[in-house]
């Protein structure tokens, strides 16, 4: 099988070219061949023996697309996005990228099934960002498709798309909506989500890190680890009986900033949580605010997508991977 | 006000017109122009004394948005669009037509909104068919957007697109999913709808109709009349409340075909109910399964959006428009 990931060089992309690689398979099959396109060269992957072809690429240019897709990957990975602060900065640029080139792609593909019945396997990340408020305590999997942000907005159109596709047999697509990556590894960013991940991620770095929201708040999480779970697991799956839901919202951990506090005493003790500092910050609360707490995504489940154990095991993920254990 | 009307030579779009101007208001303020588009001629209204532009214009060809608002009318309703057979038949054009056209209009808008600070009230016609199956009894405000047809996934992508140029301050939208239409007037086709009106409208013309769906089969409808009195109030409401819901499923009459025929005999007896022959077709059925029953429509309900009182009342609306009363 050849594997197409579109954002190969991302955070997301990176690991899940190194877990297929690892693996050795994809969709159940071995994995023979790898295309990894970013807006920035994807490094190579250590380790695979198979033809590799790694290039920078923008898939909104023209071209583009029908270019990705010329060796006919049997399953694509199409996780290439401008991030929600910049889809809202820039309009155009958020709509070019996240949603015409998500169609560029699935036209490209609509062609060569037309031409030659091609018929990829297509895994497709959205995000929680597809809904917006007002909320249910328990989001469920019917929930409307109401984005309060232009990125949201952008995902859901694919997600449509995608089905619609799906649904005509142009292509065998899937959504995933994945939850808040944490611990995300990096650099403080200005993002508002940041301080999910900066509280754990910080002080186990013996770094100091500021909570800008009451420790009330309560989100939904997902470490890398299982985001990429959920991408392989997407690939192989039989989606046959998924019907008109193509897109599906992913198991996750729904944890408060408090409940996330006492995980990082228990993993690191009373120190390491003395490194954060509360520093209200009205501005990322009134957009923390309108962000989903919980989800039962019953569907996801029952297609057996599993999410960390707890939010202890997030934890122990990010201290095995950057602390040595 | 100048009021654009897209799609005005449509059985909706011409009803509309015609009540703009016997009202002679528009949202609330004297009606002073009309501009009336569609992809063939629409017909200049009689009685109205202010400036009409009434043109043929293919709203997806290029320049033609542009050209739509030049005179920059205050309210804008957008009826244009591929209906869901050929939107199906035709995939290119139903996306072309209501999707691109749609999103045509609404960068148009935004071009003006950032030179001149334009922001127009638009009125856009959804439907039912962003809803598919699995449906529960009585669909909610809150329920997802999944769409069982590339019409129903291109009205489902403008309803986003409303919303975030909305939430960005662009224009002043509002999306009205409509009922389906009954009594549909006109001959008999060949939509997989078409029974439902078929059914009133050909026996109390004197003529037979086929029902092709056992008499059990629920539905939601609206008369024209009440389609039109849905866009009208839109146009005049105060839109600030809706948050991010700027979308919202029409109240309407939930019936039965059994419910239907005991309406026409109490409007034309027994010789009319005769006139129907039941001719099962499986086709039909397995579409018309997919379709739902009813809906908890609070949220327009609310804003004050009225349904026909019963589908009697559906009934004497058409037996008064061609039928004399």
């Amino acid at each position: 099988m050849h594997a197409l990931i579109l954002g190969a060089a991302g955070m997301i992309g990176r690991r899940l070219v190194d877990a297929l690689v690892a693996e050795g398979r994809v969709g159940g099959q071995p994995l023979t061949a790898l295309t990894l396109l970013d807006v920035v060269a994807p490094a190579a992957p250590e380790g695979f023996t198979g033809p590799v072809r790694a290039e920078a690429a923008d898939l909104s240019a023209p071209g583009i697309a029908e270019a990705a897709i010329r060796a006919r990957p049997e399953v694509i990975f199409h996780l290439a996005a401008v991030v929600s602060g910049e889809a809202e900065a820039d309009f155009d640029l958020g709509y070019r990228v996240n949603l015409d080139a998500t169609r560029a792609l699935f036209e490209a593909i609509r062609a060569a099934h037309a031409a030659e019945g091609y018929r990829p396997r297509v895994v497709f990340t959205s995000s929680l960002a597809v809904f917006g408020p007002p909320f249910p305590g328990i989001i469920p999997d019917d929930f409307s498709l109401r984005p309060a942000t232009c990125y949201g907005t952008q995902k859901a159109m694919g997600e449509l798309l995608l089905a619609d596709y799906a649904r005509r047999g142009f292509l065998d697509g899937i959504g995933i909506r994945l939850p808040t990556i944490c611990v995300r590894p990096g650099k403080p960013n200005k993002a508002a989500s940041g301080f999910f991940s900066g509280i754990i991620r910080e002080p186990l770095a013996g770094q100091p890190a500021v909570l800008p929201v009451p420790d009330t708040v309560r989100h939904w999480f997902a470490s890398p680890a299982a985001a990429v779970g959920f991408l392989t697991h997407a690939a192989g799956l039989d989606l046959a009986r998924l019907g008109l839901r193509r897109n599906l919202t992913m198991p996750g951990v729904s944890a408060t900033v408090a409940e996330e506090i006492e995980a990082l005493r228990r993993a690191a003790g009373d120190a390491a949580v003395a490194l954060i500092r509360c520093e209200p910050d009205e501005r990322i609360l009134r957009i923390v605010e309108t962000w989903p707490e919980a989800f039962d995504p019953a569907a996801a489940t029952e297609l057996g997508f599993r999410a960390d154990d707890s939010f202890d095991a997030i934890v122990a993920r990010h201290v095995a991977e950057f602390h040595g254990g």
